[in-house]
């Protein structure tokens, strides 16, 4: 598998449309999951460890810690999507940039799940 | 032990120190830990499972994940105090503030170390 | 009683709902008034010296004093709710979360009334 | 006596400053008080009560309902000065200008003690 | 006359209406007229020299520079009331509230028109 | 005379001095005045009815409304050069580019009197 | 011709018909093309280099690049008009406005087509 | 080779010491250009395109547009820093990160060059 593609919440999912819908036109194979960073610590931390997947995709909104809690407990390559739920997405965008140092996210535009699928698509070109 | 005073990083100590200074002017019993909820997760997890504190003071900048992480891991009253690095604190202060519904943190004002040992003595105030 | 929730005005009782929901899932005892810091601030001052309630819940928008002018008349523990008037709520989760050394306000998410509820719980459960 | 000057902290006093010095160039008589509306609420309020003063200037940051404490208590025109403390003083000015309908305040730019004097000059001139 | 309304386009007029409905609640005579400081400045002028209203309100979006431009002419109290066209109104608030040292506007909340009229009845009670 | 660069006020001098420096190495003619919009309105509006440059350069911080002024009193092309002085000087840009219908502003970078100078060239170039 | 106007993408397009509709009524002569600065950057370049009209207006939000991209690469005057897409249009200012020393961009207001027809014109007229 | 660290201008290298401290430590190859995407775009495209990096780290501040740049002229990973020159980075981060669908960057924090490089790290990995 390619790509995992986590949620933070149910109602993130129509973001994660954008993404998967381009993932599919690349052809880039891939797993959608709802998992919390806040709600499900453990089975998130779980899902992880145990992830076949090359590079991890998070979206979420509000204080949006779902891609870094990813890269803090994995080496792979974590892609940030900031969902605009309050305060015009500022608020998700900022939570998801401004790691600290040793733990980075790659972080793409508000509500921009179709820049995930791309962003994920050059990494893996990389590879081949 | 009445707190524990949990800094991100080496970096946020002076904050930390308006905190336990308020403390032992209220004689409450605490101790101060450095643990980076992306760098040591699983050392702070075992460290929130263990701890006797009745109360976490979680004190972070930048992406402030560290009360939101405390919160998603014990039922215990957690209060966030946002430090100044970037942007004024803007981002430490939505990152800590803006929690999805279930799991809240008791968010304090930017640097004010001071506020959150004011806050952890009303709490315990109610128990006496 | 367990929590007084108080909103500012009439139009910030649908936030107010969000935490009633969540307390009567909880099994917490409350009551709500409305009550503002500017308008009413007599009557409030008196409500709050006469009211048995062990934490309170203020849910105010715009210059959001009231959960501060609470805070500032009581001991107890002031939950602050952010409501989204003006400029996504900013204006009222920075008049909530700023306060002065001394006098704390627990502040949590904008619209957030699940979330104020949620914490009050915690707070309570370590009295019992 | 024209104006009453009220500060929010000691540390606001050089704002005060810029006030009086615009004050006694118009020849308006005035005194400077420190009350902080979240300390001192009784104190203040008893001052607003007596206080001969026919217009009211208060000065304060962070969360600054100092100015709309004075003006839900009296009937005077209330003019609020805005400090930086936090965040460029965008957490202040938005804590003043932004009250609820039927209790104005009159707020003038961030730090700008001397407009707080101008103003009240102006107003004065239209009763005489 | 005791109050001049005045906005900067046709499309304000539902915050002047705001205005006057408390103007006439509180029995205080008043004209509404629209000039934009930016299209109509001779006019504007003209209009400002000869007007014989005690206090001004100013009401106008974006970059709001009526009320100031009001402010700079005549040595009355002038009320400015921003209007959110774009950015929530923080761009008219801001346009409308930072003035420069010995020019001062008395700003009231983002669309509070009725604001403007207590503030004014605040001013000319004075006189009375 | 090719532009007229106009300070607000003394303390912008030093911006007017990054685009004299600009416009001097271009070997474009220009003279620098000092004009208030607001302290000395109609000074400055004869000055803008005889003054004989192509073009205005105009630079303000805070309300900045030097630049739309000017704007409103020539057809000449006006480049307004926003001022930090409070809030990183995103006062000053809002104020200035935020112009109504009709009534332009070529607005450049904060504290950007270098781009100022290089516009106005960009123009000029246009008529030779 | 004197102008050529380019939005970024198809969406930006309700904002070029708000210039052109000005450009119309002031008997200006234009063509509207869609490129974009990311998407198409060589088709952009040459359509440039080959561009007959005396002055460029570009449409674009989000990283609004357009309107930079432009002026690094004619010495022509280039207007931009930052949109609406995501946080009020507050990323498309910050990207069109805060142009590096010596590549200039004449930023006018948030969606205000208008106004960069009305500058386009006031440009013009200097060199007739 | 397997980075190229491209920055903006002379003033954002200290911002590209600490991405290559990191570099260095982690063993991987790479050279620093300073190219802008605004003064100089032909020699920066030709670098682009003969560049045999893996891997592009690009920092700037202000209208940051180098990121944004240089993905839209290969299919290779970007990754953009925003320095904080002016609005402490929010412009530079809004211009790095708000790109267009189909042109990802992947932004990291304000100033942050160290996670660039440990991102860049995480990516490489990958392919090995």
């Amino acid at each position: 598998m390619d790509v995992a593609v986590i949620v933070g919440s149910e109602t993130d999912k129509p973001i994660a449309e954008k993404t998967t819908k381009i993932l599919d036109q690349l052809g880039l194979t891939y797993e959608v999951k709802v998992y919390s960073a806040h709600r499900n610590p453990r089975q998130l931390e779980e899902y992880i460890q145990k992830c076949e997947a090359k590079i991890f995709i998070a979206i979420a909104g509000l204080s949006a810690h779902l891609p870094g809690f990813i890269a803090s407990r994995t080496d792979k390559p974590v892609i940030g999507v900031p969902v605009n739920v309050k305060l015009g997405g500022l608020d998700a965008l900022l939570s998801i940039v401004q790691m600290p140092k040793g733990v980075p996210v790659a972080c793409v535009g508000i509500d921009n799940g179709e820049n995930a699928a791309w962003l994920a698509w050059r990494i893996l070109k990389l590879k081949s």
